[in-house]
């Protein structure tokens, strides 16, 4: 059967098309910098915000309209599979990612919950056989469930993260099963609500147990996803261990993980840590450790996990220059972890948004592209950062001085000169380029 | 002469004192667990806000008024230090704290500096010959002056970082020759305006680099003192390098610098950075890396740093805590890196704000160690994680098992048991031992 | 049948009792200020969070284990109420509140709604007449059902709005029959998500409308309850136009209704809008407008309501202290607008928080009490604004002068001599109030 | 004399030039919507930050690098006074701003200062009688001088009030001395460090009285200047009076002032308080009260004024697109409150940042101009209202109904029918006309 009945097939047509069902940016046959677009733009959809999500909210039920509703059970997660499909085609997406508990509903016992599993992977992967779209990464939802309630890698119950291990060893065959690209972990609950009751040390030595479990299970059965960590730094615990790219750092280094994974960076995740969106990739670029991206957009006025379509140019271009500079996500891609609004409970709003998030990001990476062919930025820096190419710079570089030298040479200076760091006249750069991505 | 001629000589005089200068707390002879309160409470004046600060603030000029205010150059430098040490004397606190250009202006030129640095730290040795106050730390301000205008040691202009070099050299060998017990690196401007400007991987290796030039030259000069990095995340810059705990240790393992510095916890900067200011103590020590505290408090309702002297009984608890649990802070101290409001102009205020703190500090140490003698918290998490103390938790816990195990273990279990967290209880007990504090 | 077998009765033990399940500082019989604390503290239990709330969150399912979880339906309805009526007693409340949708379920229809709040209306009055506790407020719940998509009596569709307008008609009919004191409107969805698709005028103007016609058929029922609006800034809405008190003043005067209504000032609404509690009362008080109390806390690190019990005593004191001065809250009361953290899931708990925030309630007035018998801020602030008692600043505190005899006053002053605030001395001041309140 | 030598004239040389001195955007000639854009933009510099402001911030002493640094004193005012009119002519700007303070020292004596001030402002009146630019705005410097330490006109001692008084007064003088078109309170110590020792009541009366007599001082001077009140959250004192437009609103109407007040809507402010720029300029709309604008930024990561040019392309357009429904701002003006950041000290950064904000104001304005002649937002907002233009909707609006009504057609009402908000839909068009602002 066909769910999304109203829209046919979404194309591109061009930045003046008026049709609100086309691409007016993305083009994935478009070549940019020597690759198409769409090798460029690894999209992915995310299976939960489209066809699990209800527009639910702290103060509210759900709102959405699916084609689906009139299905429950292994139906309603069968009938999700089809119109998955259907989107994915529509769409042209070549990714998708998953928790467990989206595809499949949990049974009354973890082996119920295995055998639902089963069947609906099995139904993945027989689309998959004629689809285009690919498993980005999968990862096992432990959160939801009132089992979770204290953590689940890190609760203080040992049934618990034997039941977490579970999940993840499943996680692990589903992903080898489909062909997974990446590993995620979001330790939704892994945090504390009050230090008062906690034992952070156990709990996080706990979960650097468990990643290592983890890697070790992957490796036995030949499973080479990457695996991430996605950062987070609140909500919906007070404290998520997790908290952003130099925290992962921190405990990824201090239990020799480092080697193991890399970063899933997310927009709304960045912003709630109180940082950019490009501050958290350029510090997991700098590091070796940018591994995929949660594409989506938070609203610096509020104060939770908004997850909305990502429509900021800004960011878009910024996210793209620290991906370009990274010579692109490897393994890793865009995945819209974003849903519409609860006010956007139209099947078409899920066009739209996408169309939307998609179009963002193409015009963030022709903009970003334009700008490293030009050297724009790379020109600035360079050229402030040159006392470190020759005489007492260079030594610096090189590791070739101490402090003797260096207060010698010191004192031997006159009054230093600087330079303008030109932060206005740069953005307003930014801003030209932004606005000619028309011409590129 | 004398400045501060209200005030005799700060004492103790009980709870129910009504004398505003006198301690009704801090009481520098009594025993908590086997230590005088002394000994617990390594008290530390901040040389920079209580003997330089004026009370400016961005929109408003200086204040304060103050006795040493008559004079002006090398003569209200040496005012100061006589300030200085009657206030030490009057309050009695065993330890104090500075800036290199909190002592002694700068000259003309680094030698001019040096030359103004040397006459004063010449007589703080000489009235340290007869205080009883000692040197908690010092450090190189190296935000204040323009030169510091794009960073220091991360400055993109070489001659700024051997010019911060001989600062920080001279700062050690002041530390050595006035037996300072740790050396504090505060990275003012070690951070970044925009991304778009900055080689931000030149200059956290920078920084890296000029950190272990200090430890060896602190080595070769026989200065035993602990390093302490002080984070904080933003303000004055954008952001900052240091953001928080976890960031330092980071940074540290990252340029195998973890063996060398502990942690400088300012509970403000740990608020601004979204943390709770125990979260960093704990977060610090568990790392074993909690070296000193600078103890103020900030407004979670404002966005930079108010810097006011602490009086929240829930931090100082909560902060002693954790001091109480690392076994005190070794070498560290507490630090009032704490102004009085502009408002709080008069002289007098110095001694009221000092008060303050000091018995806020007093009153949680004596509620900290009450809650530790009855095993209050460490019962309640003794019990909540004790299934790491058996069976397949104790396997955990061990590094004793695998993914294949603890599948086999989950999908044995029936319905697992959770306890309530019981936050509430916990926080009215909190209560409870707070509002005692006069019986302890 | 009883629901609560654990708890035979709270009653007050005094400050050193251990019982967990008596109050230790809230005794109804005490006098405090020629009052009893009964009259004092007009506590009220939150239906919804007590008897409906399942611990939820945007990322979990519920975790509440509750003794009426058996049942559905309008049975769930009663045995809610059952259970309520028993609570109530237990803990000895003179007050709660509810909204429609807590007491009853939803019918097919609107009529089907009415006809099942009728039936529980009837019970609850039925319980009325033989318990002590008695209706505070009741409330429409207009932002649970997908129908408030869009906002009530602000929403686009003026179907919604005529569904709003029944259902408030409804709940005044209910609050006279049940005697409520006062009726409360939050409006949930009122306010945008996006100005780019909202008429702000229109839906203000339409909000005037609908609290005319509320006040109107009050008074035609002879309804003569307290109408109270109850600010909060965003969430669920981006922008909810109740932001804070002065903007509800603000709305209250531009539609002529600042007579009609107070406010309902809820803690944590006041801290996501950048004000202290004790600000917001304030405010509200000086403009004869501060009606009632939502009697929670949040976390000033976090961004989103958390609804916490409060236990803050420096936030209940100075709480307190303002009701005071208000000379009690006439017919509001101090709703425990609170909730139990997820992770709190045992019926106990329900019990444990509410002695928490009553305790904590009960010793901030017990502080403030002192604070104000003792005229301590009383003092401060007399003193501080002598000067406009007499000569110049009198005339101005009269009216009585304009700016040129303003500037001839300041063309002949000489300095102007200022006095300290003296912040830090205030707060030492009021954390040994705090401490002693055992002797109180 | 010359100050700024490298530049000519900036002038408008269209979207592809890349001479960094040339307006890309801005062309004072070109007609918008029947206007010029020189008519639409009436862009004012603001003295104090471009001609007074030396870079320092609470971490570090200035920065800058003037060509007038050289003077002092009353030479340092003229010279200001030369390189302003100097800049005016050079960028082409219509308005200028100043405090008292920015364009003349203050003296010893009260006398004194208005010595000062009458002889720059002969001086700058003679300037005007040969520039183009205008006074679009005075205001009295109230916060910077240690007098105003604890307010101004809401200070505790009646000296201060009578002191603000003069300032204002003179300040009124001036400005109708100078033609100014509107006068600005910017109240920035107007608020409270803390409650504890605040009367807030008296605090709020006395500034109502500060006000009435400014209004009456003005009407007998025949000085028929728009008047306005600048809003701003906190900063520098923990709260500040006027904090919202809404908070304005409500003090203005509660004191009987608001037939005499605008609002000078800062956005930087804005986001401050937690609300978007486009929200304060909305609301201000609806109340016909919108009277100038503060053109900058913020970062939102950040919690304090940083007074950033405005670049961000969404905001100007937003903003833009509310002064265009507002018909224009009346007698205000788009003020650049913005400074050049502390590492952008080159006298040049000062054209770059200008013309940066310029044109981003511009971009704003083609964009909007654009949306509303194509009614993008208009039909959105129509359609999605259309129920309030007929049958029960009609009866809401026009005040013509009751709940008794409403409550029977909601009775006879069938299921409610919803529409999509469309959220994600507008952002991807608004991204659009912004990309083609090129073409208009």
């Amino acid at each position: 059967m066909t769910f999304f009945n109203d829209v046919e097939k979404v194309q591109y047509e061009g930045p003046r098309s008026t049709n609100p069902y086309a691409f007016k940016y993305y083009n994935p046959e478009e070549i940019v910098a020597g690759k198409t677009m769409a090798e460029h733009l690894r999209f992915s959809i995310a299976y939960w915000h489209t066809f699990v999500g209800d527009g639910s909210d702290p103060f509210g039920v759900g709102t959405m309209q699916r084609p689906w509703d009139q299905y429950s059970g292994m139906d309603l997660a069968k009938a999700r599979v089809e119109a998955a499909f259907e989107f994915f085609e529509k769409l042209n997406v070549p990714y998708f990612c998953f928790h467990d508990v989206d595809v499949a509903p949990e049974g009354e016992t973890l082996a119920d919950t295995y055998k639902n599993l089963d069947e609906i992977v099995l139904m993945i992967k027989d689309y998959m056989k004629t689809s285009k779209t690919k498993l980005l990464w999968n990862t096992a939802n432990m959160f939801t469930h009132p089992r979770w309630i204290h953590g689940a890698a890190t609760s203080p119950n040992a049934d618990v993260y034997a039941y977490a291990a579970a999940k993840v060893k499943k996680g692990l065959e589903i992903g080898k099963e489909l062909g997974a690209e990446n590993y995620v972990f979001w330790g939704g609950r892994e945090g504390y609500e009050t230090l008062l009751n906690t034992n952070m040390k156990l709990e996080l030595d706990n979960l650097a147990r468990f990643f290592h479990m983890a890697v070790d299970y992957a490796k036995e059965i030949g499973f080479d996803a990457q695996f991430l960590i996605e950062p987070k730094p609140k909500e919906p615990t007070k404290h998520q261990y997790d908290f952003d790219v130099a925290t992962g750092i921190a405990f990824l280094k201090t239990h020799g993980l480092d080697e193991h994974f890399k970063f899933n960076i997310e927009a709304n995740h960045a912003t709630l840590a109180g940082h950019t969106f490009e501050h958290e990739l350029h510090l997991a670029r700098i590091h070796d450790m940018l591994g995929s991206v949660d594409a989506n957009q938070g609203d610096t006025l509020l104060g939770w996990d908004t997850d909305e379509f990502p429509t900021d140019l800004y960011t878009t271009t910024l996210a793209m220059y620290e991906i370009l500079k990274n010579d692109g996500l490897g393994k890793g891609g865009l995945n819209f972890d974003a849903k519409v609004r609860r006010g956007s409970f139209e099947a078409n709003d899920l066009f739209h948004a996408h169309i939307a998030g998609m179009d963002s990001f193409a015009i963030g990476l022709k903009v970003a592209n334009q700008l490293l062919e030009d050297r724009v930025l790379e020109d600035v820096i360079d050229n402030r950062y040159k006392s470190y190419q020759s005489g007492i710079g260079q030594k610096i570089a090189n590791n070739d001085t101490n402090l003797k030298e260096l207060e010698a040479y010191a004192l031997s200076l006159g009054e230093i000169k600087h330079s303008s760091g030109q932060q206005e006249r740069i953005k307003a750069t930014l801003n030209q380029y932004l606005l000619r991505v028309n011409e590129y």
